[in-house]
Parts: structure tokens; C-alpha cells; sequence
């Protein structure tokens, strides 16, 4: 990488720009958890293109039926018009996704991003319940779009939208208050009491593990919970599976853990299997009340990303192998960290859930030293959490035992020089 | 196609499913300016993904480079980190785009969709303002996203919001009083009337040629006009060109033909050649107060599309020909359209730009009839305009003479049908 | 005034004080259309209370009555129980207003404010309709409170609210493009464009004559024009008469001259008849669709605002000697002001209707210059409009010839100083 | 009261009139604390005006200044100009409440209701701080007019505005968790956490003991600590002393107890001594931020109550003598209470603070009940709370013992009949 080639970089692209600074390098190829920059140099993907990439890099399975739909003319831009490759996907996710867990949804396809469906689901919550309030959850992210930014609680990116972002009502998720008080408290107190002040709100979104917030983990307990106070109250429930959905926590969906059955769910990021622009909207079917063309979306029939999608539905979720390898590959993550806050008590803690495990410093620097030591290794993670506190690990479901111990070693040693 | 064949759109897909409706069959596969159904017809595209495709299905210069990046394990998800197509990408720009047009624009990629680009370029204007309120025109599109549908004209997709749409004013675009009125006459008079009770606004968000509100020509001296009454009172000028650039008009950017510089510029739909999801916001270099990370998105680098789209800038735009030829064949389509409006003079008029070209019908529902006759003989075309008045022509710009003209037989047929 | 009588104003008054700036005097009594300063200077006020002294200072018939009911005890606060002096204020109401008129309307109290009126206005017509969105006019002012103002055009005012005032969209008042342009050529478009982009309003609120907009006269085939635009479309009209009712330019209402009847009215300012705070709105039967105490108010039982208004309504308007006498006061004035605008042709101009009438200045800095010699001439007077370019006189109805001439003769002058 | 003399209150009077369908009679006079209906009955007067009338009805003193002042043509209406009766109030508040107390405010005439001041104090924190976001707390009540609707806690009142509250979040008031959660558990923790989602507040707005929302009575230390709270984050703390201000009680100013010294201080009911509309808003002197004219109103110069304010403050305010009889006062309900409580322990409860007091009932109907009993007895009380469950006490601070004693009686005995 020479000055020269950089320039382009610093000269055209907006100061927007944000994970190039930390991850200095020109990346060229990538193949199942590696990348490699142009210089030549491997670096192991603990971040897995923020949960876009469970299957891996170019999925060897899927990259030949991506490659064969293209050679062969299949369609590729396909607004919401039927294709063969949208039919195909549709039986799949019906087949293995919907069928077996017994869940009735109508599907939605909003648009190819995760703030796509956000925006969707939001919308049709309001045009149900003729209400205009939404509930979100403290430290939640749920995309950039005006709707979907107005629920995230980031104050940097909040304060970009350069309006007052209002409709939403932040309340504290599970554990905010390290357990002290009751779950639920305060939330059902002013929803229950006329006189609060809150506005009755059309839903409440919810994501089951929060990963840019800095992996706060729901238990299964509260998520019942809350599904409990809304469905008391006539109010929607909208999980947003986008980063936790497809597997990420070990189930295609990380609800599945607490029983419960949302009204509306996300889903984007890994959803397309090959990390190609995709998202569903998944709604109960008496929910169902779009007129035609209300929402629309130029790529909402990326049809590439069917074929991908639905191949990798075949192939990783017609049984349950997925699932239980990716909570043992989880529960090495969580030994390795486990080990690493019992030698830094105090320093250091951990959480997750399946395949997404936190490193948490006390000293919220720390953590960016450790991903910047690690990158110098050879290994890509991210921090996460308001104060940027959390190493967040993301790793391919599909990373084999070797690179994830690899990768533990980078970051164990990484710790050691930090924290010692 | 067999009553099973379709049961799974029909009762897996969402109601919100709008094109299928209208082209009630199963596309397979596509190539140039043609697609073909699961059943083996064939049919033309006079409708380009709705300007998606300007290139073509399946444009062989395009899946030639694309089949190659897959096949060697290109990058295929890149967040925002620095690649190496990503790079070429910005080059083939800088060198074949804004260069020669002398435009200083910073590049950002704001998510794959034109709505991504659209609220990037409203959440950038309110910022670098610190004002909340936008001027849009009778009749634009710009989104389903809250931010860009609050700036949308159509108001059944606004209703779709569940909420007031508000910090958006609209005014109208040229030619709305059919010239009886001088252009500017309201909006220049409530801007500089201190008592108007119009909130200042950050920045005019405009289309040159509004192609969902019905194929509206703006006439290059309204956009000049528009232009500096936005510079006169330090109002940023935002061109929508997410439909009309990529030389659907001709030139690469529709605002060409005025001479302005507009501050921001949106880019999506065929920006990556060869339909799939990508977009851009262009803007002014003083204009980049973004913070790192202030907006992203998960698939704002789309790798695959990077490719694409540097292939097409590479082949297409290193010269005028491309721009000379859609002015052609746009000439070809106004020449059949005048013979129309000539021929039902009173039922029947013509407008347009380039290769974006309407057939308009004072009885509204002859431009659905038209389109319907269309499709059974083997044609795609859409309708536009707020009462669905306008056959909206948008062919792939690479469509040969012969194919243009045999669409446009089966359209004046179908037009002698209805009109007759 | 010695220094230290001022100082209190100054140390301690908020900074938002503005009439005592223009008019830097202390005053202390005031009869008919005299006010009196505590250095026994005597001031003819053209100005009246802005419009909420319609019968003169302190005026002795309605005098007596108030010391009357104050030194018996009377309710002098009653919330809104039920009093003898509501009781009676509301059959003299109904007998000399209503039942004259053929107007089928339900009175609220809504407040003491002209602002209050505002709000309950805007509240029901919402709340009726399911609509959030209201059209008001270029230049109209409605008041402080947040409703209010958003409805209000003056840019000064609308930044204090610190937050964007949304729900609101401007149209043009009457002769806003001086004749240039059709009535209405605008306003009917939106509404009638289902792309336009307007949200359909609850609700026009307009003012008949537009007092602090300066003095715009709205042509009563106007308000016929617009009475129908709204009935036609199920859209509410709001005419604010606080300023322009009880008489002000002729008849007790001022939209009578149009001959329509609005869906809500709402009157403060003189409807108490003696300056003490009082406001109703008025409401078609059918659009009562308030729950008790759904709006409510301290202050809206003022009940001896009651007994002045009832004794007001009684001695004024049990025929029409005061509507004929308010139209030949007018006329005086107006034969003035045409004399003025002759004599200074290009410079001055008038308009007005009834006992409103304006002198407009092309140069606007000659209108406060007016207003400096009047006051210094012992005549108050004020200036209005977005530039403040227009004297704006708004006398006590019950003014006699010889202080209209008086006051008339000091303008003159001052007229002649500022313009020869 | 005969059926022909209510006819026109029902034939005329809006729906929305809320106090006289509880107490079903009309009202003639008034004096101290009782009031007579035009039947000749006597009513014994527990609700004091909302609390507009702690000095009782046509309190003598205040009523000779005011006929003095009427008869003696003392301007009436004053806009903001300078009169002799308003440097007169600015002086004896200054002397009497502002220097004794050490409170170097600013002094607003905001217009005359409550409703006006609140609105002011938004707009004034809003502009300082250039945020938007305000916090109010659980069953607060500030007003009906917009600004002041969407930080009220009522439900019902808040669906009066037709259009969704936002830009208010409410936070829980002192002792809403009966205890079991720490104070400002939530509300300070969502503060510093920058990933909460809650906006950054401009103000919080609360009252020191909420009589609309239950009579919720704060502890000292609760308010001083949310003082602290507040100016550790430069938040601007908004105490709306509109009903518990002017002695209710006990001090001058409710917040005296804590003290504290609020940035803004909302004023209105009692202030004007005699019941007449009038309102002032106090701000620290370096927040006097307005501009001439920003914020304004035709009765904010309402000079008869300036009169009536100015001797009430000479009269009661220049020694602490009826601070003391206050909370002597509210010392003998709180012990009647106290006792009734004892005697229906789990039924009955009881709060309060100086002369307002609430008698709590677990069967929320029980509470109008009581008050229905006691209006047959000739005793006018209120109830308030979320589910009308508080039998509220607001007394003139001028009652006498045995008054209080006679209206005690019918309370207790009222209580024992529902009770028992």
C-alpha cells in the first residue's frame, strides 16, 4: 500500500468514512473467515462484515449457484415482480425457516437493508394500531434511515439526523440496572397509569441481544415478559433480528430461546447468505393490511442474493447442525474470556450468546487497544458499547475450531499486554 | 404457469407485492432489453428495472468482470473499509465522471438504495444549516425511508408513515400552472416575505425530470433559476438523480443540460451497472462535516456492484457515444409519441427527456389499458403520474433501434385500441 | 418620568417588553379614547388595546355595571360553573349575535386568551377530522401558546418557539400577488393533487382582515371562494375574528360581509367589552364533540368580563346604529388616507375595512418615523406589517368625529413631515 | 334553579364544560370562603378557584383597592406599556418576595393564564439551550395550550390535541415507586449514558407538589437533588408554581422548602390576589435571552389585577404571619385526615403539604362519593389523581378554624358513610 494508492481514499470519499481507520490496509479477496489486503497479508475475521457474513467469505456453496444464476442470464434486478429465483427462496424459508417453527408470517421484502425493514415494520405498527409512539430500548441500534434512527440510541448519530427525532420513547433493557430493580418496573407503570405522560405506543422493537449497543444479553425470562406486557396491551412486538437473526446466536432466530412469537421481525444482514444486499419484513398474517405498492424499493428484488439465500437456507438450516456447532463454537469464545475475567477480575468481564460473545473493559480504552494490537496480529474485531467499552466478537458461523482457538490466542495475548 | 406454481406468492408474499400484479407471470431470466417467463415468452423492457438496468439485463461486459471477482474471491462485503475495487471504483469515477465535468464533489456511500442517498443528503444539509426544513415539488418521489418519504408527493405511500410527515414543504415544479404563472412567483415570494410563515428552509430537494410524478420535463432555465434562487439565499440545492442520472436523459448527470452545480447530488439505481444495489451521495468538498461513522450501513460496500459499476463508467462513459445515442433513440420515441398526440390530438399528448419518454391521456385509465394490451403482446411498460395518467417509457439505454421500434409499434396498436 | 421611576422596568421586566419602548411613558388613567400619563400628558389612542378596546377606555356604561357586580359580590372567579353572569352573558349572546345572524353555534369558553380560542379551535378541528395538518396564510398571526404560532407567520416570533413548528403549510392571503395571479390557483392544486405532496388539512384558519399581517383586506368574493374551496373537500374553516370581531369593521362579525358561516370561530380582545381577558370559541352544533374537560382552563370563568361583555353586547348591538357608525368612521378615515396616498402618490398608499385601516409607506422606515411624531404629538399609533411599513389604525369604535379628526390632522402632518 | 333557567347552558354551552355537571346549581356571590347559589344556598368553598383564590372571594382589602381603581379610570388594559399599576406590583414584588428571598429574577408578563407562563418558560429553556427536548414527570399538569399539553400527564387531555405530543418524555416523580427504587434511578442514568436514546433535555419542568395528578407531595431532598441533577448537566430546572406558588403552601414559593432557586419560576391563579387573570414568569437575570416583542399577548398588561396583586403582596406577604397560619391549617386537616386514615386503614390514606391536602381512597370511586355527599352538604370539594381517587383540598388560605372545622365535619362524616 503506497501513499499514492491511499490518496483516491483521503482525496474522494467523505470524512464519513469509519472502519477503514481502524483496519489501515486495502483489502482484495476473501475467502471463508480470511481476508486478504492487497499486500498480501491474511487477517482473520472475527467481525464477519458486522454479522452479514455467517456462512463465511464466499461461500464455496454458494458462490457456485451464484455464479452458475449469473452465467446462466437468471434474472438479476427484479423489483417485486415473481421470478423463478424469488419462488425458490420463498419455499425454502417457508419449508425450513417458517414451517417447522410453526410460524405463520406473511413476508415482506422492504428493500435490500436492514434500515429498509426497520422502516417497514415501524410503518405498518402505526398504520395497525393507528398509533404513533414506538418503544426502543436503551443502547439499541436499529439503522440510519430517519424511522429506524429515531429508535437507535447512539446520541452521535442521533444528534446527524439534524432534526429532533421524536415518536420514541427510550426504556431500560434487561439488566440495565445490574438487577436491581425489577424488570419491567417502570416500564408497565406508566404504560398502565393514565396519567404518565406516555404516549400509548403502537409497538415496542426490541433486539434479543444488542450488538453495536455492546452485546447486553435479554434473558429468555425477560423476553417472555415483555412479550407478555405487550400482548396484555394491545401493543406490537417488533423483534430486530437484522444482526442476531440467521443463526447468530445459535437458532435461525434468536428469539426462539424465550418461546415467544413476535408480531413483526427484521431480518437482513446474513439473510442473503453471501453477504449481497437483502431483507425480509416478517409479519403475523392478520398484520398484513399493505396496499399494494405502499411501500416500495427499487432493490427489493435483488435476485442474486435470492439464490444465495436460498441455497444457504438449504444447506445449513434443513437440520439443526448449524445451530448446535455454532453454541459449542460460542462456548469456546466464552471460555476463553471467562479465563481472561477471572485473571483480570475487575478489568475484565464477558457476555454473550452463540456466536456473538463481548469482552468488556472497565477501562473502555482498553478495549480499542486490544482490536488495534489485534489487528497489527492478523485478526479483525470491533468495539462496541457506548463508551466503545467492548471487544465484540462476530466470528463466521461456520469458522473452524482452529481459527476461532487462533483467534483467542490473539486476543488473549493482546489482553495480557493491556491489562497486565 | 400453473395455479400451484404462483400459491406460494400468493400466500406467503405480503399484499404490499405491486408489480406482479400487473405482469401476472414468472420471469426466469433476461438479457439485454429482453426478459423471458418461466413459460418461455419473451418480453421486452421498456421499463429498465424502473432505470435500474440503463445498461441492460445481464449486460455481458458487465457479468464477464462480475463472474471474474466471484470466481477469484473478491471482496464481495466491505462495510466501509478500504478495497481494491472499491478504489478503481473511485478512480473510473474521479477520471471519467467528475473530472471532465469539473465537478469537486466528495463521494459517499451511504447504503445500497436510493434512499439511502436521499436521507444521507438530507440528514448532511440539516447539519451543515442547522435548519430542519426541506422544500420539495409537487409530485417528486425520493423514498419510503420516513426522511425521504416526508419529501414524497404520492399520499397514499404517505399515509403509509402511520405518522405526520412534516419538516417538508412542497411547491411546484416548473410548468405546474401549465405556464400561466411565473416560475418562482410563490416560492421566491414566501421565502423573502418575512411574514410568510415558512420555516426557513436547509435545502431544495428536486428532480429534473420527475419520472414516478409522471414524466415532468423541468425546463433547463426553471433549474437554473431554481439554482440561484437557492445560491441567493444560501439554500443547498439537492439533485435527486437517482432516476435520471446515469445518462438516462443523456448526459450522465440530467443536470447537465442546465449548467448547474448542484450542492449534493444522490446517484442509485443504474450507478452499478448492472442492477444491483448500490448508490452514492455526491456533494460539494466544504460541504463533508460528516463525523467518522455518523451515518453507515451494512451493505454500503457492496463490492460486487463497485465492480460492475467501474466496468460500465469504463466502457460507457469515456466517451460522448452513449450520450448521443439515448439522445437518439429518445428522439425516435417522441417522434412516434408526437405521430400520437398528432393522430388523438385532445386524448393524447407526449413529454420527455432522452430515454425517459411519456404517452399522456387525458382519460387516466387509457395508460393502464395501453400497458395491459403491451404486456399480452409482449412488452413492458409502466404507468405514472398522480392519476396513473402517463405510459412512462424508461428502455435500457443499450437498446437497439430495432428492438425500440418494434416496442414502440406494439404501443402505438395498442394506443389505436384504446383511442379509436 | 424621572430616572428613578423608570429604573424598575428596567432592572426588573424582562427584556421582551416592547410597547413601552416605542411609547416611553408611564401612563395612568385613561376615559374614552384618552390615556393619560402620570406627567398629565394626554394621549389619543389610535391603537385601542390592539383591537380589544372596541368601546373606549374605562367606558362608564359598562363601568358602572362592573363596580356594580364587584361591590355585590358577585362570582368574580367561576371556573366554569354555572353563574348568574354567564347565564345572562349567554342570553345576550344568543339573543343579539346568534339568533340575528341565524347562526347555530355552540360557545366554549376556552380560556381568557385569543390564543386560548386559537388552541381549542385547532384541538376540535383535529380532533373531528383525525387530521393533523392546518393551512393558515402568509402574514396571519394567531398567538404565543405553540399551536398558535405555528399558525403564525412572523419569522421573529415563529424562532422563539426553539423547536421546528411543523403542521402547518402557508398559503397565499387575498391579493398576495397583487391580482397577478388566479385566487386560489395554488391552494386548490395541492388539495386537489393526490401527488402533491400536501397533507390533507384538518382545517384553514384565516383572519378576514389581517391586523399585524398589515392591514390586508381579504375581498369577501375571497371568502366566499374560500368557504366553498373548504366545504367542498370536508375541510374546516377557522375564521380568528379576535381582532376583526366585535365590531371592528362594521358588523359585529367580521366575515358577515361574505355572507358564509365558518365551522369555528373564535373572539377575544373585545368580546369582554371592557379590556378585561375574555375569549369564546363558537362552533357549529355538530362539531361538539368535546369530552368534559377535555380543554379546560383557570382563568375561563372570568366572570367580570361576563357582566361587561353582556352589558357591552346589550348597549351595542341590540341594533345597528354602532355597524353604521363604525362603516362612516371608516369611510372618514379612509378619505384621509386617499388624500395622503394623492398627495404622495408612489410613496403612500391605504387599505382597510371599517375601523381598520392602514397608511402603507413604500419606504418602511417612514412608517415608525410617523408613529414617533404622532406619539410626540400626543397620538398613539402603531406600525404593522412584515416590513412594519404600515400605520395601522385601529381607534375605539366608539371614538367621536372631532378625536377622529384630531388624531387624523396629527398623522396628516407627521405624514407631511416624514414625506416631503 | 328551575329547568328554564339551565336551558341555556345546555342548549349553548359546549360539551367540553366539566366543573358544573358535579355541582349542579348556579352561582350568584361569593365572599371569603363561601359562595351562594342564586337559590340561596351557601357553599362552603374547599376548592378556592383551582387554587386561583388563596386570599378567598372578594377579599375586602382587595376589593376596595380595585373599585377605588376602576372608579378612578386606572387603565384597565396595558398591554406591556408602562403604567403607574404596574411599576407599583414590580415594586412591591421586588420588596416583599424577590429581595427577602435573595431571588435576582427577571420578570415576565407572559399573558394572564398559567398556560401562558408555561409556555413562555419552554420557549425561553428551549432558546438558551438551543435543545428541544423538555422532561416532565408522571400525572404533572401544566396546561392546555400546545406547548403545555405535550408535558402533562393526562391522557385524556392529551388526546384532546389531535396531533401526537412529542419533543416531552416524562421521568417518575418523587415516590412513584413507593419507595422501592432509588430517586433518579432511571432518569440520571439515562442522562450520562450517551447510548440511552433519550434526547438531551433543554429543562425539566416539575411541580413541587402535583394537584391535578393526585396531590403527589416531593420531599425537599428529592427536589434538591433533582436541582443538583440538573445543574451538574446544565439542564434548566422549570419549577411551575402556578397552583402550589403564592402560599398554598406554607412559604411564598413552594420550593422555598428545599432550598433551592429554580432557573424559571411559572406564577398565575393566586398571584393576581383577587382571581382576575394574570400570570408572571420568573427567570435567573442571565436567561433574559428574549427579544422585544419575541413572545407576547393582548391581556398580559391586565392592569385591575396588577392593583389587586400589589396589595395582596403589601397585605400578606410584608411578615410570615400567613405562612404560619398555612401550615397551621394544613396541620388540622392533616390530622382530621390522619385519623380518618387510622379509622379505614387500607381504605383511606392522606398527603398533602400546607393547604392542600388529599384524602386518598383505594376505591377510587369512594372519592366522588365523598364529594358528592359533601356538595349536598353544602361543601364544594374537587377530587384529582390519575383515576379521581383523591378527595383534594385547596381551602382559601384566609379560612377560618371554625370554617375549616365545619367543612372537616362533612367531610369526615361523608367519609364514614362511604367507608363504613
Amino acid at each position: 500500500m503506497t501513499t499514492a494508492e491511499t490518496d483516491i481514499f483521503q482525496t474522494l470519499e467523505s470524512e464519513v468514512r469509519s472502519y477503514s481507520r481502524g483496519w489501515p490496509t486495502v483489502f482484495e479477496s476473501a475467502s471463508g473467515s480470511w481476508l486478504r489486503s492487497e499486500d498480501g497479508r491474511d487477517y482473520l475475521d472475527f467481525f464477519a462484515g458486522a454479522g452479514a457474513l455467517n456462512y463465511g467469505h464466499n461461500n464455496p456453496v454458494l458462490k457456485a449457484a451464484l455464479i452458475d444464476y449469473i452465467a446462466g442470464d437468471g434474472i438479476t434486478h427484479g423489483l417485486d415482480m415473481h421470478t423463478v429465483a424469488k419462488r425458490e427462496l420463498l419455499e425454502s424459508f417457508d419449508s425450513h425457516i417458517l414451517k417447522p417453527r410453526g410460524l405463520d408470517y406473511k413476508v415482506q421484502f422492504p428493500g435490500p437493508t436492514g434500515a429498509n425493514a426497520v422502516e417497514s415494520a415501524l410503518k405498518l405498527a402505526r398504520k395497525v394500531t393507528g398509533r404513533s409512539s414506538i418503544i426502543n430500548f436503551t443502547n439499541a441500534f436499529h439503522g440510519m434511515t430517519l424511522g429506524a434512527l429515531s429508535v437507535t440510541g447512539n446520541s452521535m448519530k442521533r444528534a446527524g439526523a439534524g432534526i429532533p427525532l421524536v415518536h420514541a420513547t427510550p426504556m431500560p433493557f434487561d439488566n440495565y440496572f445490574d438487577g436491581v430493580t425489577e424488570d419491567f418496573h417502570w416500564f408497565s407503570r406508566v404504560l398502565d397509569d393514565s396519567g404518565s405522560g406516555l404516549n400509548r405506543p403502537a409497538a415496542v422493537i426490541v433486539e434479543t441481544v444488542q450488538g453495536e449497543g455492546g452485546v447486553n444479553v435479554a434473558r429468555p425470562e425477560w423476553l417472555r415478559a415483555l412479550a407478555k406486557l405487550c400482548s396484555d396491551r394491545d401493543i406490537l412486538l417488533i423483534v430486530d433480528d437484522v444482526q442476531m437473526g440467521c443463526g447468530r446466536t445459535g437458532p435461525f432466530f434468536s428469539f426462539e430461546i424465550a418461546g415467544i412469537t413476535p408480531d413483526i421481525v427484521t431480518l437482513s444482514k446474513s439473510i442473503g447468505g453471501y453477504g449481497l444486499p437483502m431483507a425480509l419484513t416478517l409479519f403475523k398474517r392478520d398484520l398484513d393490511v399493505w396496499s399494494p405498492g405502499e411501500h416500495n424499493g427499487t432493490f427489493r428484488g435483488n435476485n442474486p442474493a435470492f439464490v444465495t439465500s436460498k441455497v444457504a437456507l438449504d444447506h445449513y438450516w434443513s437440520d439443526d447442525s448449524l445451530h448446535q456447532a455454532t453454541l459449542a463454537k460460542g462456548a469456546r469464545i466464552a471460555e476463553a474470556f471467562t479465563e481472561l475475567s477471572t485473571r483480570y477480575e475487575g478489568q475484565v468481564s464477558t457476555r454473550g450468546r452463540g456466536l456473538v460473545q463481548g469482552l468488556v473493559f472497565e477501562e473502555p480504552d482498553h478495549a480499542a487497544k486490544v482490536c488495534n494490537i489485534a489487528f497489527d496480529q492478523g485478526l479483525l474485531a470491533e468495539t462496541s458499547g457506548p463508551s466503545d467499552e467492548v471487544v465484540k466478537l462476530l466470528p463466521p458461523l461456520t469458522i473452524t475450531e482452529d481459527e476461532l482457538d487462533h483467534g483467542l490466542r490473539i486476543l488473549t495475548e493482546a489482553t495480557d499486554t493491556v491489562c497486565s
